[in-house]
Formats: C-alpha cells, structure tokens, sequence
C-alpha cells in the first residue's frame, strides 16, 4: 500500500504517478476516527477498542457492475462505499474505515478519480459519518475496477449472523424493496442504443424521468444506522439485501434451520420485483416476537419450524437476484 | 462478501455460479488464527487482541502487474499473498489475515482459481503460519484482476514507521536486493516472441536457465518474520522493498527528515540493480548503533543529518524503480 506527489486535474492516470495521484486523492477523503496510523506508510493501522473488528470487501467491475454511460464516476465512489457500508452494518456494527484499490486504464483522466473520492466521501459523511478511508491502491488496467475493504466496530455487541432466526420471531426489513431493481430495468430497456449498448443521452431522459428508482440503483441510500440499531434491539439475524428478497431470506431461513414465511401484502404493489429485484441494500432481520422494531424496520413476515421460503404460506422457489456470471451480456457502454 | 453452492473442477466461471465456486474455494484456503466469524456472512469477525489491527491493500492485474504466459495462477496466488503480508511485516506486525477479491473473465476455469487459492495457501503456510483467508469477492470482468487486503497483529508493540529513523542509525537490508528485477529483465529480454509479446514455450527455457532469479519475480519468498523481529530489537524505521532500494530508501529519508547514505560495497556485484531494481520485496530498516542485527538483517550504511540519498557519501539521484503507468507498453500475455 503506498499513497504519497502533485498532478493537475488535466492530467490522465499515464501522465501522472500513482504517487502524485494518490496524493492528490486522500486530502479529499474523509478521516477514519478510528485511524491510528493513516496513509503513506506500508500499512495503515486502526483501533480496534472492543479487541474485535468486522471486515468486508466487493469487488465492482465496469461492464458487469456498472457503465459510465449510466453511472457518473462519483456515483461508482458512492454505490462501491454504500454497498461496502451496508455488509458492515448487516453484522450489527458501526462502519469505522474503508481501505479502496482502483485499477484505471492509463487514460482515465486524474479529474475522473478526484470526482470518485468526493462520491465516497460524501456517501461516507451521509450514511456513516464516523468512518473514513485510510489506504488505497493505484493499478493500471484495461478494465476500469473497483475494490472496497470496509470495516466495522461492533462496540461489545455479538456480530448478528444469518444463522440465528427461530421459530416465532418477526422477520421485518428496513429500506425500499425492488425499487433498486426497477431502476435498472428501466435503464436496460430504455438506457440504450439500438443495438442494446448503455446510451448516455438516451439514460439523461429515463434519469429525469424516474430519478427516484435510477437514483435507487445508481447511488442507493441504505439505512446503515439501523444495523446497529437491530443488533440493539435483540435482532436474531440479519442480512444485506443484495441478491433480492427471495434470494436472501432463503439464506437466512436455510442457515438457520428454519422457514421464513412472508405475506404479499407486507411487500407494496409489485410483489413480484420486491422478491425478485436485486441491490436493494436494505436490511433484513429477525427479532423476538414482541419487539419494538427499531429505526426503519417494518414486519413483512415470520419465522416458522421447518425449512425454505414461504410466501402467504406457500413455497416460493423462484430464483430471483443478479449474478453476473449469467446475467451480464457482455457489453461493456 | 457472499461466499458459500458445487462446481466442478472441469467447469468455468460462466458456467457456474458465484457461490458454487467460493463454495469449492473456501475448503482449500487456511483458516486464520484470528477468526471468529469466517466466510459465509455478510462479513468476517476477526480478533484484535491488543485493541488495534494493521490494514493494507494491493491489486494486481493482467497485464502491466502479471502475464499468464509467465504466471501460472499459482504463482499469482502465492505472488498476492506474499506481497501483502510483506507490507504487514514492514509495520513489526504479525500477518494474521486476508480477504480476496478477484475479477475474472467467465470463460476462465474454476480449476484455474482452485490453482491460485492453493498458492494462497501455501505462501500463507510458508511465509505466516498463522494467517488465513476470512473472506472474498468474485466477479466477472475481461481483465483477470485480484485484489488483496491483509491484517496484521502488532502484539503490544508500536508500529515501526517510515518516518523514525534518527542520523546515526544504521540502515539495514533483509533479502536479497535486484534478484527479483534481474528476472524480470531476463523475462522481458527472452522470454518474448519476435513481437515483444510474452511467450510460453522460451518463458519455460528461461526459467529452466534461470530458477533462483526468474523463481524471486514470480514467487518471492519475502522475509516475514523479520518484521516483527525488528521491531522487537528496536527498529527506527521499517519499509518493504517494492518499488527499488534507491527509491524506498529516499522515502525513509524524506519521512524521517535525515539522509540515508549506503555503501556500495554491501550491495552485492551489480550495485546499480541492486539500488533501481524493483519487486524485492525485502525489508529495509533502521536500527539504533549498537542494536544486534536480527534475522536475516545485515548492515548496508547509516543515517546520517541532512536530506536525499546517498551512496558512499555522494548523491545517487537517479529514480530506478517500476511504475506501470510509466512502464507497462500494454503488451498483455
């Protein structure tokens, strides 16, 4: 890890050094409170005060995860900090730093990368204001590539897993469901050009016309306070929407030896995206039967002996979600 | 991070799935001393047992940092591993964890990176014993990206920066110093087809001419336990030798605000690149006078009061070293 330079904002990746360009990067970025030793050294170091520390990493990938002709390179900074932030907080803990490796091809301008930084500090400073970004890594590569490490303090609490959901607890969810999804439905079906490719002009209309479910997809805002906040309040699991609902609460019913039955009309008008759509980043938990549901969270089910998922008591074994081994086309916009 | 399904070996990414794949992983990496949730949730929970942790990062991508006709996906397996545990061992740390995160092209084999989760392995078992890996990311991209962020546990101790070093000092090396780089050049020189493209069948000649230099660029053998044992015996300051002795010793000198000044009669018969090779991933230190040498640590030159680099008491300015937005001619391999 080396981050030391001074580029001008004109200037591509190739003409500057990755000294003088990280330098130019980490006065924007926001500060770790829990930063020991910070940039520019071989190493960071941090604080771990409760002797334990959560640790996530996502890798994001332009093509598959994201195109420039839809997503701003300070919306990439924000999504890759967001999503990371997300996973920290589904274990119950407060986001505490993020260490972030970027390979760029050589004529990426430096400008690009600066507008990067602003996107995650600015997701950093709106959804988990005490964390910071205390590393990174300059690579050069054909393909434009994102990898976020988050960490994470659990303050003394136990990390809530996806294992721990038993029978009779209320399963409740946090954030907006299948709003995301809707989103890059729309850019895919309209987003593009005639042969499919991701169009910029043709994205500046759908984004004004439904800025509320692209603005979901492409910079998405998930409740990271009511991670802790569950943990607080007794969650028994806990998980981050990133696969879709159906998806993901069939990995909590499965790793915790039971069934997760959730009732349609808990889940908005399009019952069908709210299982389905993926990179909701909302939170799904499970809690004691009688609990005050914290912060954002809403029941939309329960827990029941036995195993799979449930839906007004039926089994729902639609597949659902986003892997990009099957779903990416190939094209890169 | 999601990872936990059952591809088979004969299968590609595309034909299986994220989770299949980590699931076929995970089983051959080693567990970390440090885990108290693994793999499977939406993060690790590692220990912190003296209340901090040291955190650092690095991508490598195909290309300007790997070529597969000169890098099996072992070699780039244990190659990250032991990159990343070097910068943790430059802190005095004890290397305790990794997560991995990999973008591949879907038509690579699953065998490919079972190949590269057991160079992650065993360089973990040769290097640090009781470092594991407690989480990944795997996505598709067209460019074969791996990225590493490594932990490390200082035991009480303080971490040893760049920035300590004190004239008097003496300046000391552990590992071999322009090994790495000699390879590398023999590489570029004849392990190439008529087009300057790296090539498979002269790479085997080379190696099989050149095993101990072609061996130290593709699979280095980093010093790790010298960190620590250099911090125990009072090291000033420490650094991993990545990017060229003459460079890393300048960065010393401008932290700490001191000279460094080498002797070139301890830098072996070719004392040019011995100072401008890059990748050796040794480590640089600086030792009160007097402080019995640990390890593998031999005397190279003191620090001395002023500023910049020297070698036999004249300036060496000339700047040595890899950067690959400088260096890579975007020949893939």
């Amino acid at each position: 890890m080396t981050m030391s330079g001074s580029a001008t904002a004109g200037t591509t990746l190739g003409e500057a050094s990755e000294r003088e360009t990280l330098k130019q990067i980490f006065p924007r970025l926001p500060r770790s409170f829990a930063t020991i030793v910070g940039p520019g050294d071989d190493a960071a170091v941090l604080a771990a005060p409760d002797g334990r520390y959560v640790v996530t990493t996502d890798m994001m990938v332009h093509g598959p995860d994201f195109r420039w002709a839809w997503s701003a390179p300070y919306d990439l900074g924000w999504k890759a900090a967001a999503t990371n932030l997300s996973d920290v907080a589904a274990m119950g803990a407060v986001p505490t730093a993020l260490v972030v490796a970027i390979a760029a091809p050589s004529d990426t301008p430096v400008a690009d990368l600066l507008s990067l930084a602003d996107g995650l500090r600015d997701a950093c400073a709106a959804l988990a204001p005490d964390c910071g970004v205390v590393g990174g890594d300059l690579s050069v590569s054909g393909t434009f590539t994102i990898a976020v490490t988050a960490f994470g303090d659990l303050q003394g609490r136990r990390p809530v897993l996806r294992s721990g959901a038993r029978a009779g607890d209320v399963v409740a969810v946090s954030g907006a469901l299948g709003v995301a999804a809707t989103g890059l439905r729309l850019l895919f079906e309209r987003a593009v050009d005639e042969n499919g490719e991701p169009d910029r002009a043709r994205f500046e209309e759908v984004l004004r016309e439904h800025p509320e479910t692209v603005g979901a997809q492409l910079r998405p805002n998930p409740p990271i306070a009511d991670g802790p906040l569950a943990a607080l309040a007794g969650a028994t699991a806990m998980l981050d929407l990133s696969d879709g609902l159906a998806l993901d609460a069939r990995r909590v019913a499965e790793d915790s030896g039971v069934a997760v039955d959730l009732e349609s009309s808990a889940l908005g008008d399009d019952v069908r995206t709210a299982l389905t759509g993926g990179e909701d980043h909302g939170l799904l938990a499970t809690f004691p039967r009688g609990t005050a549901l914290p912060g954002g969270f809403r029941p939309i089910g329960h827990v029941a002996a036995g195993s799979g998922l449930l839906v007004d008591g039926r089994l729902f074994e639609e597949r659902g979600g986003w892997d990009p081994y099957v779903g990416w086309n190939g094209h890169a916009g």
